[in-house]
Formats: structure tokens, sequence, C-alpha cells
């Protein structure tokens, strides 16, 4: 990826910022802009940034040739509103949400002719957040997304995937938004939900000490930032829906044979969920 | 525990594999019964027993002052009615099973004037099973429960907690057959419920490549023992039932909220599975 280019972070979180780090610890000339100005001391202590600021921040849009979005969606769609008409032409940008449809569009249509935006998503999240737990993120096991549309070029696509190497990502793929939202609502959201709601069904922390590893895999992620989910659950509600209701047929499927004493039909599906629990295990 | 003892293991599957061999590592003389010859074989080949049969083993029944069955409920059931009366007075007992009520009443009524059966629970399941794979369980990390019942001395209650130590469990519980079917169905049964349906609710393997930690997590245990936990539900299905319901309101709860785009609503959800979800953190 180009050296001598200028790459504005606007959004230092958890990704925005571990973003920063990787790009800044290998050379890249690296600028960001945050609301908060803790994080943007740290930051800059860190030399996660050489330059940021919290506001009045026109120069720095203005002096960037890539801009990495590190925003939640809401917030995203906010920023573009305001401040898209300071993007020069010929700037190459992404983001890092976890949903697509609803987002892809509205930011390339908000963009000045000539900027290009090539949404993506890093699928490294973590039940923290912030960037003081950026450096604990680990790209070299995640799966990079990229969501391009028909108003992408091929260069900016090929822009995407260098900056996706370059962070570490060993798997880079390609979905188109609905698609992204579709896989997304069942391998990361119907299990947040989930774990979610296997907390909040009743009150049964005097039975943590009895807890083995099985309880708590499944909900280690109940654990969850609360901003960031219900805006992600949101925007993607109709795919979630959607994974839920499957889940909960399967739930019922299950709640049924125990009342019919249906000892078959319950090793039905657990051989069924056995064989298939083995695709995911293949990588 | 007492090294004079012979201790018979009938049943020598993950379980029974593993007290087999630990018993023996650590110089006791350990018995064995089970029904496959390939088991036996591979029980007196690596030491875990030094004698053992498949069938006519009245001998070995009668020479143990120590018995534990490593048997499933319904099959454990089945051999106390046929073999019970084999068993010296003095003889004290234990077993392994997931579930306790349905099972401690009748196995205590089976046993002649004298013989003691103490249940107990090593939560130290896995994915897998058989003997094969009793090296690579982990007593160090698991609970030990007692379920102790009016009918037992605390001299039996006491064998049974020296025995979870001689094993190497580091946390040993008593709780009350209903107790512990209450706890199990929980922290183990609603969560390989759930980790099963995942699975079951629908062919998602193309989707495998984009799965990350969580939802492998969440389906570790989706790969299941289709024989035992068919048992484990059904003999204890009011309680797991209960909890497939509580579960169950709870995510059709997170649902409307969706379908109301109620995000304060999603948010407050978050926010108390977040603060439950500590005190599964703690030990």
């Amino acid at each position: 990826m180009e050296q001598d280019k200028t790459y504005l972070i606007v959004g230092l979180g958890l990704l925005g910022g571990k973003y920063a780090q990787v790009l800044s610890q290998k050379g890249y000339r690296v600028t960001g802009i945050t609301h908060s100005q803790s994080t943007l001391d740290f930051a800059l202590e860190r030399g996660y940034i050489r330059a940021g600021k919290t506001e009045n921040f026109e120069d720095l849009v203005r002096g960037a040739d890539r801009i990495i979005f590190g925003l939640y969606p809401t917030v995203l769609l906010d920023w573009v509103k305001e401040n898209a008409h300071l993007i020069r032409p010929g700037t190459l940008v992404t983001d890092v949400s976890g949903v697509k449809r609803g987002v892809v569009e509205p930011v390339q249509a908000a963009l000045p002719e000539g900027a290009e935006f090539i949404a993506s998503h890093p699928m490294a999240g973590r039940e923290t957040s912030g960037i003081t737990h950026s450096a604990e993120v680990d790209f070299a096991t995640a799966n990079f997304i990229i969501t391009p549309t028909e108003k992408n070029t091929p260069e900016g696509i090929e822009w995407c995937r260098s900056l996706a190497q370059t962070l570490g990502f060993a798997r880079i793929t390609e979905l188109s938004p609905a698609e992204h939202d579709h896989m997304i609502g069942y391998v990361s959201q119907l299990c947040h939900a989930i774990a979610v709601c296997l907390m909040c069904a009743s009150d049964n922390s005097d039975l943590a000490k009895y807890t083995g590893d099985s309880f708590r895999d499944l909900t280690r992620i109940a654990r969850i930032n609360d901003k960031m989910w219900a805006e992600l659950f949101l925007w993607n509600k109709d795919n979630l829906i959607s994974e839920i209701d499957m889940f909960s047929d399967s739930l019922a499927e299950m709640r049924q044979k125990l009342v019919e004493d249906d000892r078959e039909g319950l090793e039905e599906m657990f051989r069924l969920s056995t064989e298939r629990r083995k695709a995911f295990d293949k990588k």
C-alpha cells in the first residue's frame, strides 16, 4: 500500500485505534479525529497518530488521501452528512461497520464526485471497547469482508484489499452488502442475541460456582457494548428477526420432543447438530 | 482413601475409564466391568485395571469393596435390578450420572442391606466419549457434586469426598438431588439444547468460513453424544422444559423490541446481561 499518502482515521475506538496503531507502526502517515480529548491524548502519546483533533478538523479531512471511518453506523451517517463536502476528489474511503445495507449507499451518495467509498467489515470485535483496548485486537485470525457495489472501481476495491493485507488479515473476501448482512445476522448477531437472552432469562448468579466451560463459552459474548450492539441489531433487524424465528422453531421442536418423551427424535436432532457442526471445525 | 480396598468400576466409558486410570496410577487395586471386549482390552493394556470382564462377572462384584458406576442412568438402573444382590454388605457405591432424581432413590432401594449408595456427579464431560479419550479428561478444574439423601451416613459421604479428592477435583460440593437437577438443567442442559438447536435451525455450513470465536464457542457443545444426552434430557425434562420456557420468553422479548425499534429497551437488556455475566467470571 502506498507509503506517500496520508491516512485519516475518523473515530478512534477499538478498531479505529487498532488501524491507527498498525498503520503507524508500519511507517504510514496517520492522522485522527475523535470527539474525546482523552482518546486523542492516548493516541498521540502512544504514537498511534501523528496529528489529531476533536473539532475544527477541516484541514485534516482536506489533507487526507485515504479515510477510514471507525464509527457506529448512525454516527457515520451523521458525520458524512455534515462533513463529506470536505473530502477531496481522488480520496479512497472505507469503514469498519458491522452492518452494510443502510450504510453503504447513503455514504456513497454523500461523497463528492471523484471520492470513492469502498465499504468493508473487519470481523475482529471483542467484548471490550475503546482505544485503550486496541492493542489486544488480533487481526491475524479474523475475517475481513469487502462489500463492493456497482459504484466501486477495481482500483478502489484493490486498495481496500491491500489495506486489509497491510493490517494483517489473512482471510479477505468479497460479499454484496445484502450477503454480508445475511451472513452477519447468523454467525454473529444471532449468537449475541442468544447469549444475552440466556443471561436475561433468569438471575442465576448463585449457580455461577457450578458452571463449566460450556456455560462460560456460551455466554462470554453476553458482555456486550450496549450502544453499538443496539445499532447493529436495529440496522439488520429483518435478518436477525428471521434468524431468531428459525432458531425459536428449532427450540420449540426440541421442547415438543421432550414433552412427548420422543427419545429417537431427540437423538436425531443430536446427530444432525453433530454432523453440521463438523463443517465449522474445518476452516 | 484406603489403599487396601478393591475398587470396581462398572462401565468403562470416558469417565469410568478416567476413574480407573487415575486410581490405578495412584496405586489402588482397580477392576472393571464393560460390555465391550475392545474397551476391556484397552483398559487392561494401558493398566487402567488389573482385572476385568464383559460377562460372568459375579466374582468381581463380590470381590469389590468400593463400586463406581460409570453408566448411563437407564443402563445403571437395569444393571442394579439384575446384579445388586451380588454386592456385599459394607460396600460403598457411587456413580457418575449427570441427573440425580430418578436415579438415586431406585438405586439406594435396590442395594442389599448394609451396602450404601452415595450418588455423585463429576462435572467433567467432554464432546468425546469412550475410554480411548479418558486420558484427555481434566478433573482439576471441574466441579464434583455429591448428592446425599437421608439414607446416607456421614462415613459414606466422607468416603465419596475423599474419592473426589483422590481423583483430583478441586471443587467438591454437596447438593440435594433436586437442587442438583435444577442446577444442571440451567448450567449444562439448557446450553446444550441451545447449541444443538442453533445447528439444527438451518443448514448454514456455507457460512462456516466467516465464523469467528463467538460462533465456534457457542456451538462447540453441539457435537454431542446422542444416546447419552437424550437420556440426560429426558430424565430431567421438567427442569429443562422450564429453563427452555424462561429462555424463550427472553428471546421473544428481544424480538419484540427489534420489531418496535425499541433501542433503549435493547440497550437495557445488553446492560443487564453484561452485569449478570460478570458474576460468572469470578470463581
